[in-house]
């Protein structure tokens, strides 16, 4: 099948690369010239404009937005709304929060799908974990990208109506929050502990059959192997949070205590605004140096 | 090589299985007659005592205790001390307080290993994770036992000096206290939310390719599967603590703050002391099963 | 100076009451026909609705809304708009929300303070802490009145501009909470540790002294002086929620960490949610009782 | 009556002080030679050691102990004792350790009161909160002195056996620092907020009438007053912390969860690892402030 896909930052470029491999045709355009040469270079038909890419595409239009999340993605979508109708398929694959999803589902003439997509750039080659809100039919259209997207059939599914998916990778985010600062608060106690500990060595052996192995212990294991048994610069200063933000904010609509996720979020404000002079808390830094394990968010560091 | 594995509970016999599969003799007692005549028809040589296993073992005896921390070991210990010198080496791989372990090790004329244990009776096929603490020509000498009970050699290392691998095993279930009840909140939040979600697929999605991905995932998946989307009669009951317990106790000796960990325990305190009508706090609901998920611990269920 | 007052609940007749002591003239009005009764008797000249009381009020009105918050507020302002101009002052005594507030005053021709209320029915004798927002000019204007329904000149001040004085109680109402929980924690600690302790007795020490004395802490005394020393059929149950919601989501907004507000509020959600049998958690019941003592809130309770 | 006072700090002159002024004898002892002085100057017979202190009140021997917290009261102890036997009352007044009551109160001949003793140097004209435990019949003798330490007949009670005094002002204390804690994120966030507030203001308004008024909004207030709207140089910095530990440990072996008091323990663990540039945290510099406030203890300060 044919596929447009508008936003070729990292994770645009990863949907392109892996629609391609799986031997999907691929309109790409990004207002970043390069980027889009890129794409060309990989495959991908280069496309001018928005309206160029919907042109090209033809009827039953397949457009993949993975454009910031915000105001991006609504000018993405008046550019494109002209050139859409009912048997048209849009995803926009990115952080967007649910409401504005919902609202975008009504607002277009095309079949609209918001798609959580979880993994970040360092799951290029595994594939991403890709939950999904909207029209069933439309879903089941999309079938083939999200197989090829995704680490295969089992790394998607169909959440529910609009908005769901979205608001289903915001859970996923808040959660996401409270395991890596839980991850953080042991190694904290480990590294200001009794023992003199080799926690490069610690992560290892936890990923080898620990109840506690994950993803994100293995991001531990590579960020000690990669700063030191001390994480050296990595600051106390851990940036991000909307969708964390976003988690809690629900979770008080809906009378749900998450006391965890809230206490994982106000530790990054904490973080930016805590005075001291020391190298700050361990269980923070380790989070900081997670976002880039698993982003590539940049690292906030101190000066030596 | 020949080991002597004094208790045949269910971890005692999957580490005589898993020693005995990688090639080695033992020599195994309990004090339940069917748990030794079980062992011996897996191949191990029964003991009708402690004293009988030290004998059975003679010179450089290598004895892995599998018995409830507490006295039970300092039971076994005492048996086992006439028969024991310096060439002997003693494991202890069950969940001892670190403390016991160093003051075990001073008073022993064996070398003494401390052995945190994790991956529970769910991780008999893979292999456990092992946390050792104790003299390092007592670690190497044990090395092919290690391998054989680990998930492989990446499974096990030495921590550091006597009490280190029961310190290790102490954080780490501390860490494992709070990423459940992180997975619980994050699927309380699903369950009382806005859409109405089949919360088996948001696993199974979560679970290939997610940031979140982890074997405590996986066991979340599997209890959906198991106790439906809302988890059925599983109560509002979180039993056990005591090395979450001995975690917080020892961050606040170290002037460390662990507010995650600490919230996670004092969920355990609350689940047990509530009152209400309802099913309960659904975060609850979902660590008490997945308790039984990888350390088969029995599930408070609620009267229907 | 001759004040209109709309609304005459336990809160109204109280500022009726009040402010007739002082020597100010009183028109009142409420949709209940008794309440307004309630008021002629103690001396306020009654209205029979919205409209005659701005007649009867004549020119430069001086009004204080005394309604439940949210649309009865814009409800009365409704019907009194037509006979307001920029002469007049509104006061809302009520618990607006303080962008409601901010609105009102944008949208209204007169001049529009919005005053926090605290200390609740129990308050009556000693008179209210008023936290106003508005024009300074209304605000001086309003000050015989504001004396008189306070403590005293100390008891009332302008915060700032239009919005001020709800958000101060809004905060305040965040703290209320986790004093009340706190104080509750203490108490749970007591009820369930090693001495059999009367806890009316260890109330009253500390209010005469002890750095933790407050208004609150001699309401959990009275708690315990009408309800026993295990607070008898007082639920584990606490309602209401709103103030401290928007505590902790304006907090979010400006990335402030309010763990402890956080965890009283969540506290409450837990309470309505909780499964279990037993009389429930003694903090969660003392805040509910505390809930009464100020505010003459109904108390839940549990079948005997 | 005849009390001797052993121990003229702070605290111990002003018991000496309160106690002369309600008419009673005292014969002073300390360390320091300058402090006794000033004891004598204050009407009090000086005594060269704690044996000339103990010989000089003759039988039935009344004792204040106001020595720090620790070894200090067991050094003096171990003078008295071979002057003491069952007719005499020790009173230990300093913040001991419950479990430390208990067992000096074994091994003594005397009769051993633990008073907890709670107000602070800011205490010594309003007289303090006196929390007792230990014989009824030593207690009921040493009613006048404690009439007279206390705010009068109100200020103190016999809350139990041996230890429960001390047991009581633990909790007290962990209830203090979440207190504080909570007044930290009110004003933190007022401070971070979208008014320009005068917070002197804000808790004079709230310490007449509102709900939250309390001694320690009281010291709030002053502390605005003295140091500014922000804070000045009051560094994020909270020091001390045993008793709070202590109530959280107690807490963890009861198996009650005290989340709040947790947490604000964890502040002032996390105060004092904090990384940063900034002033740091409004919440924790209050509370810093405050322990100044009712304390004396000397305030962190940043370097301007």
């Amino acid at each position: 099948m044919q596929l447009g896909v508008v936003g070729l930052g990292r994770m645009g470029q990863i949907v392109v690369d892996r629609v391609r491999e799986a031997g999907h045709d691929v309109v790409a355009f990004d207002l970043d010239e390069q980027a889009v040469a890129t794409a060309a270079d990989a495959g991908a038909t280069p496309a001018d404009s928005v309206v160029d890419l919907a042109e090209r595409l033809g009827g039953d239009k397949r457009i993949w937005l993975m454009v910031p999340a915000g105001d991006a993605v609504d000018a993405a979508l008046d550019d494109l709304e002209p050139h859409l109708d009912s048997d048209d398929v849009v995803v926009d694959g990115g952080n967007s929060y649910f409401e504005d999803s919902v609202r975008r589902a009504e607002s277009t003439d095309a079949a609209y799908l918001d798609c959580g997509t979880s993994g970040g750039p360092a799951g290029a080659e595994l594939g991403f974990s890709l939950m999904v809100g909207g029209p069933e039919w439309a879903y089941e259209e999309l079938v083939p990208v999200f197989d090829a997207v995704a680490t295969g059939p089992e790394g998607h599914d169909r959440m529910g109506p609009a908005g769901s998916g979205h608001y289903v990778k915001m859970v996923h985010n808040g959660v996401e929050y409270a395991l890596m600062q839980t991850y953080g608060e042991g190694f904290e106690l480990l590294a200001n502990g009794r023992y003199d500990l080799d926690l490069e060595s610690v992560a290892r052996t936890w990923n080898n059959g620990a109840v506690i192995r994950s993803w994100l212990l293995e991001l531990c294991e590579e960020a000690f192997a990669e700063e030191g048994n001390h994480l050296g610069t990595v600051a106390d200063r851990v940036e991000g949070g909307s969708t964390g933000t976003w988690t809690v904010q629900e979770a008080l609509e809906q009378e749900v205590p998450v006391p965890l996720i809230y206490q994982a979020l106000a530790e990054r404000f904490d973080s930016r605004s805590s005075g001291g002079e020391g190298p700050g808390r361990f269980s923070r830094r380790l989070a900081n140096r997670l976002r880039y394990g698993f982003g590539r968010h940049e690292v906030p560091r101190r000066e030596e």
